[in-house]
Parts: C-alpha cells; sequence; structure tokens
C-alpha cells in the first residue's frame, strides 16, 4: 500500500458540524479575524459583522476604532441590524432605548433607577478587541489575545512598500459559495489547479512559478511573476493604472498571494490591492466579500478605469467558487478517501497541520478527534 | 459586582432545540391551550389544530365540542389536511375509508371483519380533552388534566360583563414570527418599550398606566386607561361602536391586557375583544393568529365598521413582531447575557418563573437544567 | 384490549433520522440497487446515481457495465458533476486533471511523479460492484456482496417472456415526495385503498383480485387480472400496441406488480414496462424515478401511441404520492399509533419484516431499537 506521508483530511473535517463548532471556537473565536478597513467604518456610523455566532459592531470613536458585542445588556436585544449605519454619538437600543457612548458605557437606561444594586457602571457594552494594519481592521472575540503584530509575524515589514494604509476601496463584490470554507483557502494556495481551471489567469503567470515564504502558524503565501509582456492581472493583462508609489522595480513585476489564516486572502498587485474575506456559516456554505482597493493618485486622476481588474477576478474567482464546490460535494460522499498532496500542494498541507493543532488545542478538540 | 435579583432566561431557553422540547412536553402538551372560538367550528365541519406534534380535530357533535388526534387507527393517515372543512356526520379516513362517528368511534373499517381479534371498539379515534370558557374553546393533550376553571382561576368572573360568550369573529390576520414565543408573551406584558416602539399606541395610553393584578403560575395582567379624548383603541382613537352592552362606566375607560398562559393573549376593549393564539413551531419560529370580536347587535347596525380596530393592531403588532424578531437574534447570538428586568417588567420575570417551575417538574427538564 | 398480531411500525421506523441512517447502511449500502437500464448509460458516457450518501458513476467499458465512485482520489473532487454527459475514453478530473481508464485505473496524475512512494497503482478509482438482470443494471456499495441472482431468487424465470432486455425506454417522469421511502413501497403493495383513491385504476382491476406470490425476504407482488373489456392500462382501457411477443395468452390479460426491495417498482403491462425506482433522501423526502418502456417494433412502427400509458400512470402515481405524503404526516404526529393490517396487507407486513430484520442484523441497529 501507499508509503505517502502527506494526505488530505478526513470528511470529518469539512462536514461534521462538531468539528466545524470547534474550529469556530479555537480558531476563529480566539485568533485575529479581518473584519474590513478603517474605511468602511463611517466617522460617524457603524459597521457590523458576524463571526462564530457573534455579531460585533465596530464604530470610530475619534480616532480609536472600537468594537463591542451587537447586544443590548438589558433584553438581548439586536442593536445595529443593517451591515453599515449611521450614529449620532450614541447606540440606541430600539427596543426600550437603553444607550451606550462610543466608548460602549451605558449612559441611560429608563426606569431602571428605582431597582436595587442597578448601577450603569455594570452594564457597558461587552468589548471585542480590534487593532489596525496598515487600513485592516482586526477583531478578536478573545478578552486576551496575544498581540495583533504577533499573528502577523513579519507580513507587516515586507508589505510596507505597498503602503496598504493609503489605498482606497473602489469595488464589492460578495459570494456565497456552498462549500467549506478551508477548501476556499487550499484553492487559494496552489496554483496546479491553473491550466484546467482559469485560462484567463493562465495567460498571465506561469502556474508553478510561485516563489513562497515559509508557512508559519498564522499564515503562508508567496509571489507569482508575470509572463512576458504582462504587467498586471487585468483582462488582458495591461496594466491601466501608474504603480503604486512605494514599489522598486521588481515589485513591480509580480503578483503577492498571501493567505493571513484564517480569513484573508490577500493579493497585492503592482496597481491594486484586492481582499477577500471569509466567513463560515455552516460546515458547507461560506460567505465572501471581495474588495479591489486603488491609489487614491489614481482615483483622482480623469479616465481611471477599475473595471479591467475587477472583471479578471470576477470570472477567476467565480471559476475557484465552482470547482471548491464540486470538490465539497466529492468530499461530503461515501467515496472519500483522504488523497496524497503533490509537492506542489505543500501549503495546503501546512495548512492542514494549523488547523489539526488549533483544533485539538483544547478538550473540546479531544472529543471531536475521536471522529476521525 | 450587580447584585441585580431579578434577570432575563439564559440564552438556552430561547434557542436549545432541547429546552424547546420540554416546554412543548411540560407546558403546551399538559396545560390547556387556547385553539380558538366554539364559532370557528362550523357545524357540520371540523377545526385543526396543530401544537406540540400534536394534529387536533376539533369538531361538533349536537351542543358538545369534541376534540380528537386528527391520525386514523388504521395506517395512521392524517384524516383531515385543511384547517377547516366540512363533514357529512362521519370523519372518513381518505386512504382506505375507515371511518368514525362525531363522538370518535369507529363505525366502519372495510376488510377488517376477517382478522383475528379485531373489534371496532378497539380502535376509537384517540380523544383530546376540550373545555369551553365564554366561547374561547380550549384543548388540552394530557388525558387526565385539571379542570380548566383550575387554569382560569379568577378569570371568568372578571370578565363576565364583557360577555365574551355573544362576541362574533369578523376579522382574522395570520403572522410568521421568527422568534421565541416567550418573546411574543414578555413583549405584550410590558408597555415600557410603547414610546419608543409604538408611536401609534402611545397616543392611546399612558405607557407607565397599566393597574396590573397580582401575576399567577397560569396568567398574568391587567388594565390601561385612556389619555384625555381617546375611547377606544382605533386608528384615531374614537370609538365608532356602542360599548359592549355588560360594561359599566368605569369598564369602558380602560383596555384589559390579559396573557393567559400559556398561548393566549386576550385584549379586551370598550367596544371589541382581540384574541391572539401563540403557536410556536420551532425554537425560532411562532405563529400567531390574530382576531377582532364585535357584538353582534353592532355587526347587524347598518354602517358598521371593523377596519379601524383591525389596522391599529395590525399596525401595533407589526412593530411588535418586529422588535421580537430582533430581540431574539440578540440573544442567539455569543455576545447575550441574562440582563436586568426594570420594575416595569416584573410580569416578565413572574412569567420566566412559570416557565421556570414547569419545565423544571420532570426529570426531562432535569436533564435539559444543566444547559445554562 | 385488542390481541391484533399485524400492526404497522413505530413511528420512529418512519421519522427518526438515526433509524433512517440505519436502513441507508443495512439495506441501501448493502442490497443490490436498481440504478437504471443499460440504455441509461450512453456507450461513450456515463450515469451518475446518488444512493445512501454515495455518488456513483456507471459507464460503459466496452460491452462490460463498471461502477466507481464518483470522487477523485487527489483532493476528493467530484468527478461527473450531471447526471449523465459523455466521456472521451478516459475519465478526468476537472480540478487537478487526474485522469482514470474506464476500468477505473490511474492513468494520469500531473506533478506527482516526485512525490516519494507514490504509485498510479495505488489510487485507481474505487469501484462500485454492479450487475444486469435482462436490461436493469444494479450496483452495491458491499464490496463483497451476495451474488445479485440470490436477491433475486425466481424473478428472472418468471419474467423471462417479458424480454425486459429488449425493451425501449420512451418516456420518463421524476417525482419529489414529502414522505418516508417505505411508504411508497407499501402503497405500491396493496390495491385496498383503489377504490376510493383511483377512480380511473379501479375501472381497470377489480381491487380485490390480486394474486400474490409468497414473499421472499428480497421481494414482493403478484399480478392483477383486467375487468371485462380492459386490454390493459391506458386512460381508457385500450391496448394500442401489439402484445408484447413473448407472452402467452394467460400473460396478456394480466399486470404484474412487483417491488423488489428495496428501491424497484416492477410493473410488467401486457404491452410494456413500468419501473419506477426509489432514491431515499431523508426521513420524510423520496426521489423518484419513473420510466415507460416499450418493445422496439412497436417504436418503429408508424403511429406508434405512448402516451395513453404515461398518462393512466401520472394520474394514479400522483394520487399515490399524495395520499403516501398524508400517511406521513399523520404517523409522524403525537396522535399516532401502530394500528392493525388487515389481511389484504399481508405483503405490507412482510416488507415491515424484512425492514426490521435488516435494521436489527448490527450493532448499529441495536443501539436504534432502543427508540421503540
Amino acid at each position: 500500500m501507499s508509503t505517502i506521508e502527506r494526505k488530505t483530511l478526513p470528511a470529518a473535517c469539512y462536514i461534521d458540524p462538531a468539528w466545524f463548532a470547534a474550529e469556530m471556537e479555537q480558531i476563529f473565536a480566539r485568533m485575529w479575524i479581518a473584519a474590513g478597513r478603517v474605511d468602511d467604518i463611517a466617522a460617524r456610523g457603524f459597521l457590523r459583522r458576524d463571526v462564530a455566532n457573534a455579531s460585533v459592531l465596530l464604530v470610530r470613536d475619534g480616532d480609536a476604532v472600537r468594537a463591542f458585542h451587537n447586544v443590548c445588556r438589558h433584553r438581548g436585544t439586536r442593536l445595529c441590524d443593517s451591515e453599515t449605519g449611521a450614529l449620532s454619538g450614541s447606540i440606541q437600543c430600539p427596543y426600550h432605548g437603553w444607550t451606550y457612548g462610543l466608548d460602549g458605557r451605558l449612559i441611560g437606561a429608563p426606569q431602571m433607577d428605582d431597582v436595587a444594586g442597578f448601577a450603569k457602571d455594570d452594564y457597558p457594552l461587552r468589548g471585542v478587541q480590534s487593532a489596525v494594519w496598515d487600513g485592516h481592521v482586526f477583531i478578536n472575540l478573545d478578552d486576551h489575545p496575544p498581540a495583533l503584530e504577533a499573528q502577523l509575524g513579519e507580513l507587516p515589514g515586507a508589505f510596507r512598500p505597498w503602503r496598504m494604509n493609503e489605498l482606497r476601496r473602489v469595488h464589492r463584490l460578495d459570494y456565497t459559495v456552498q462549500a467549506n470554507w478551508k477548501l476556499i483557502v487550499q484553492n487559494y494556495n496552489e496554483c496546479l489547479h491553473c491550466p484546467i481551471i482559469h485560462p484567463l489567469l493562465n495567460r498571465m503567470h506561469h502556474y508553478l512559478g510561485a516563489s513562497n515564504v515559509p508557512s508559519t502558524g498564522n499564515y503562508c503565501g508567496g509571489a507569482m511573476g508575470f509572463k512576458d509582456g504582462v504587467e498586471t492581472l487585468s483582462v488582458d493583462g495591461r496594466r491601466r493604472r501608474a504603480p503604486l508609489p512605494g514599489l522598486g522595480e521588481a515589485e513591480r513585476q509580480l503578483v503577492n498571494y498571501f493567505a493571513v489564516y484564517p480569513n484573508l486572502l490577500l493579493t497585492l498587485h503592482p496597481d491594486y490591492m484586492l481582499t477577500i474575506t471569509i466567513w463560515p456559516e455552516t460546515p458547507d456554505r461560506t460567505q465572501l466579500v471581495s474588495t479591489w482597493h486603488f491609489h487614491p493618485d489614481e482615483i483622482a486622476r480623469p479616465g481611471f478605469v477599475w473595471e479591467d481588474a475587477v472583471e479578471f477576478w470576477d470570472v477567476t474567482n467565480r471559476e475557484d467558487w465552482a470547482i471548491s464546490e464540486r470538490s465539497h460535494r466529492g468530499i461530503a460522499s461515501r467515496g472519500y478517501t483522504p488523497g496524497p498532496y503533490s509537492n506542489r500542494e505543500t501549503q495546503l498541507w501546512e495548512f492542514d497541520r494549523f488547523i489539526l493543532s488549533r483544533v485539538s488545542e483544547t478538550k473540546k478538540a479531544t472529543e471531536t478527534q475521536s471522529m476521525w
């Protein structure tokens, strides 16, 4: 029989609700989660993000970004129901009018004064940790997480030339994918499928041409150069915008692909940034938010176009989502057994180790391990 | 930390399927359930009501109301599929023709005569207890329940002046609410939310003006007077019908709001009766049947109108259902923790005690208690 | 109390997910399952069938029919997504291009050569057993099943005159039924309901006129003769096609109804064959594939018609599906208790014994038995 060492995960890791619940607890409720961009939070508004059965409200309190559980401390009402909206200096519950400052303090609680033992100070909004890296907002449901920097490792240094904090969002597309969230990450982390799945992308890169950095327990990725005559990833390979101002000659010749675990796919081109954030809903359904960011100087330039970059990735990503869904169906069926990874899929095997190690950290994980 | 004594229930009571199942067994399958009005059962027809996974058939057998499980004793076929319908003196199964009298006796069973040991007397429809209070029909899935009167306590005496048995249904509206059934009851039992949620209702009552009777383990409620110039609850506060004939001057100046546990919200106005019956389907979905009843003398009067009363409550109740759904979403999320009740929400805390005491009556409840 | 011996099954057998899972394991994953007809597999194509959480690919390899799990051995991708399609001499995975011969051998695996320990011979498609009876293709998910002939018993001999292998499919109708799959089989196995449910069918047969063979553990069935003037089952009882060439005078006067456990309902008329295959999806949802087959000589004849046979059964079967759904709803409700079978329902009781005996064969069954 086969003596292959590196094989795909058992089916339970993709379909078992208990395993999924353990991933949500051990990974999504304990690691830093990419929530969006600072600019997504209006100066006098909020951004709502739902993850690991939490609904999180992001607001700006002066220069600071703050995050809270989106739940009134009175009777548990969801405070903000839409994804974004305006706030007039405070957050008021629509049911009985409990009112919170943008720092989360309870500042109004009608008819509570005569309740013995009640003090407003005891009922602030429950806080959620938040931090910002070059314009990317991260949240952490753990009350005492390690610093975001510990999770990001060398990425902030490596990507400084792209000056991501300067970039501004121009377009957004959302997708619902009927596949386990890990299949999205795995699909992103190899280009062995590019010749078959992606006729357009395959005209831009050589599919075996990735130069990957060593994976860590928190991210993996690498860069791919262009084929001759290609300037960026657009419908025809032409670059219609100036390179990002901080990039050197070498950095203008490649695309960086990094999966920042667990939920950010960060793709840096010579002239724009694509981010995809991953929002698992069930073992077999995942929401994706895809956004394109450009430099403000280019955005301001007459004749600025962005559609070529969006169309390129919309076409390419739909190909990815379709094959990921098909992969999910196969893995979920009786005939699946773990199969061997090629040496072009090392990052996937390393991502799997990350998953296994995180999930098995606690007793909860121990229980679910018996399943496979 | 807070020393508050009266807090909302743990999230499990609203979202856990096992807790919901225990409520169905301990409350909905053991207490008297408001099924509708005697008039809802046509003289030669049936009324179907589904509760606690039972389908119940209500029929009139002469002057008596009778209730049965809506299941053929032969192969288990559902006898009546629509909510109401006609019967021609008996109930016949549409599959193989087993036929039952309106008293439930099996009177026809084709091809069974030659089955050894078979006797028609052994296979009547399984009975369900039923009883009537002033035109309200109640059913009880327990074969040996206490009398309906024991559950109703002082209500029949207190509401005698409204002569509810004389009233006739004029309109009905059904609603599906994506919230736990208890949130509907709790919403009904306080008006602290009225200034924020109900601009129309708040013009009619002073929201702190309720005069409640002491709660029992079976119901709670009280009366609210009108603001100056208001005569009843209608779109403009005008009363377009004569007061109900049995009411004294004082009773014409208020609205009675009673939650008859577990599933009847009974609202008595000077000139009409609103009933809402509550039909839990899942922990997070509840069906509501809302009906408006008027005095026959008024109904017969030329120019009789009822739309002002229906519109008033349709608007107001939709506001209630929306905030209940939002409350459910908050309670179901990771950020929820029980919060403090004000002294204007005492009836809610008492309702919660009713729930806890009923559910913990049996071993099944003991098991689920470990969840919170 | 009743001393009836033969009663219907407990509700759990129809609604409990654990019982359903046991049936899938003990019955659908271990017995021969009717998958379709040899002709359903194009000479250079595939037929996909999903059963018991397996997706099975049927192909023709020269004269042989072969069956495989529809899952790539690399990363588990579903190989063929549609129900039927073309193949160009091999089966290629759409994700990374692993390629299999029609005998299942792995013949291409890009970028795997440098993986230590990898050998193509170790990763053929996982095989599924298949066999053919007179044009009917059967599959078996058990790797070492008894021969198909053992399951079919005397059926091949009994039905030889119908020369089923010569018949060709002319029409197909699919149905989704919201009922447990066993209720479909039980409905098929008795005509006691015919006078009430089937006005059309009841004009063709006398409903008590079945002559059944002794049931085995693998099938049950029998023949019914026609009422005077009826020649076949069509909208008006007229036979518009010549009798099947192998039939004697007696066989031209009746219809054979056989339930070949677990999923084939085979109905043989003087001039055509109707097959219904049963595909359980959940305890309360079943997919049905209904196909009509005629003799090629008739199909080739000018003026050949088939619509009269299709319409007859489409009308009749919709009546069956509707009452089966209603039966399911009754059995699933609180009021159901097992009821007595008549002596006209002996085959149903025998089918129930088959179910109980299969499900209780293993430990898994032992666990679920405690449920009823």
